[in-house]
């Protein structure tokens, strides 16, 4: 359990006296145990100079063993209070409390208040960035699975490709996604697949639907699965039968905004750097007012999470950092297009993930 | 929007300034827009002396507009601080900012800090229970969608009773299930599908997984849909071939539980007689020791929300109430029951709203 002890290594530095970890995505990173209890408590509590501990529903508690937690459970019954259990096994340890930390994006108040009220500590300060700092960087373990599940997004869109025909709604695509994907063991994808068809395609926040794939669509699907824990996140653009003059311009101009992006990947380049990279080759095709979000965002237990890819990110990238670039032109009411990989970087520069091809397919059947 | 008018009254009666409401299940239910922008910010901000304001990511204004929000819309871009654009346009109405109210069961502390930078109010107090007292008396437009909420439950099971064959696993079950609700526009289940075949369903927490279906195993299916923003909830347990002795006399505890529990729904008894009522049963037949969960929950916007039917809520049913009702006896390797039926409490009685039939369906193909 490596990464327990360097969070305990930052507590001790941090001249702090505990941590008490609940968002599930966290306890999972440092615990292996994956699991999300909704309103019931789920924690980890890491001290400076004692041994952790983690507190779950009493059910949840053999789960937790064969999750590889070798350490100390203490599970809570919906009769008790939970908070009260987290403190009392807490101070059976007889640690010194005055300075301790907490998920200030994760605890809601009402936990809050009862840390305050069982703790009594003079300073609760915030870990939010610590943990966000320790996730960024993923490891070989972490990378492998990462490798698998942006596979099975390739397979994903392999079987699209095989399976689209004229007629055929956008949910019904989705379907034929997702039940192949179950078919190799996948029960979760990593958020609502989305599938665009023709003009729809030019929403970038349009929901998948009722509308038939006509001959001379493009069709945009943005998926990804949740694989032992881990997320992928692949977005491409097909085109059923020839597609217009238009389409193919934007196309090209996406790719090429791309691969302009992800030949600059190395340590050390800048989050704004690279998005700024995409927008000029976009702006200088003469579409930069259609490509109206971030360049991409940092994937792993979260879908969603660091590093964000944006303007604003003066942040270096370093070598282990997993993230999307995925440049888009949207036309509305026209043409719309999103190309998406995931990618690790690496010491002398960066790894794709996601291997689908990015040569426009188009589909004549 | 009634419902946004006695918030109104009650932050008058109880003297509050007004109340921020973060929640989405609760802003969906005051305002009518279903949206969930994660750690984006989406609220409304209700006085007791002042028109409310909604405050949503930017580019969400124009589906908030569509889905009838007809108030001030303050919009927000990924670039701005959002909580400095919420305490600018609620400072706009130049309101008494004494006492204000939040959810402290779904507010994080990072916004209450910024709520407390902000406001500077010497009071902040919780809104949960009133939020949750308002959601649990459900009006005739919210039950006309449970019902058919319920209606598609029903059909879930129908459709799963016609499909199930000897060697189909629980996934591919599951997924015909969930195909043709997509077929008939349901894109979300209320949460994920548990289909427990023969021994497995003998685990109230076990997972749907790769096991097949064999002669003489009982199946026990437990999942909803969402519509219209609203959730279902049913548990049926079939048998596929004949089942053991056992498990027809397993069934009929449970069957007759459950009847027992619903035969006393009226107004004025209490959720803690409720249980008791189908444990007795259960218990009487000498099964007490596996039925080892409560008897039941509120069902809503949230799958799980008021009233919890569990021995140590003595709260007094009240008309317009839905919730659940679903004993289930466990043998742990051996049998495993549940049946769970959505119901309103009526004037006089009780209304159920799933209505697949509880006798026992043998499946002979």
């Amino acid at each position: 359990m490596n990464k327990l002890t360097n969070l305990q290594s930052f507590l001790k530095q941090q001249q702090l006296d505990a941590a008490l970890i609940t968002d599930p995505h966290n306890v999972f990173y440092l615990t292996g145990f994956n699991s999300d209890p909704k309103e019931r408590l789920l924690a980890v509590m890491v001290f400076a100079e004692a041994e952790p501990f983690l507190i779950c529903p009493a059910m949840e508690a053999p789960d937790a063993k064969a999750a590889g937690w070798t350490g100390e459970i203490a599970g809570h019954a919906d009769t008790q209070d939970a908070m009260q259990v987290l403190y009392e096994t807490a101070a059976k340890r007889d640690q010194q409390m005055e300075r301790i930390a907490i998920e200030k994006v994760h605890m809601n108040v009402e936990r809050y208040d009862a840390v305050n009220h069982y703790f009594q500590s003079p300073e609760i300060q915030s870990i939010d960035a610590q943990m966000n700092a320790m996730r960024v960087i993923k490891d070989e373990a972490e990378l492998d699975i990462l490798r698998h599940a942006a596979s099975l997004a390739d397979y994903a869109i392999e079987v699209a490709a095989d399976v689209m025909q004229e007629g055929m709604t956008e949910i019904e695509l989705m379907t034929e996604i997702e039940n192949a994907l179950k078919k190799r063991g996948i029960t979760h994808m990593s958020f609502d697949t989305t599938v665009l068809t023709g003009p729809k395609a030019a929403s970038p926040h349009g929901k998948t639907g009722q509308r038939k794939i006509e001959r001379g669509d493009l069709v945009l699907m943005d998926l990804g699965v949740i694989y032992e824990g881990y997320c992928s996140d692949i977005t491409r653009t097909l085109a059923f039968g020839e597609p217009s003059e238009q389409a193919k311009e934007v196309y090209d101009i996406v790719k090429r905004a791309e691969q302009a992006a992800l030949d600059a990947v190395r340590p050390g380049i800048t989050a704004a750097e690279l998005d700024g990279i995409a927008r000029k080759t976009i702006e200088d095709a003469g579409y930069g007012d259609y490509f109206t979000h971030r360049l991409g965002h940092g994937l792993g237990i979260s879908v969603h999470e660091f590093p964000s890819i944006h303007g604003g990110n003066d942040m270096p990238l370093e070598a282990g950092m997993v993230f999307t670039i995925e440049p888009g032109i949207y036309v509305t009411d026209q043409v719309g297009v999103r190309i998406e990989d995931d990618l690790v970087v690496t010491e002398d520069g960066y790894e794709v993930l996601t291997k689908y091809p990015k040569e426009l397919t188009i589909i004549n059947r």
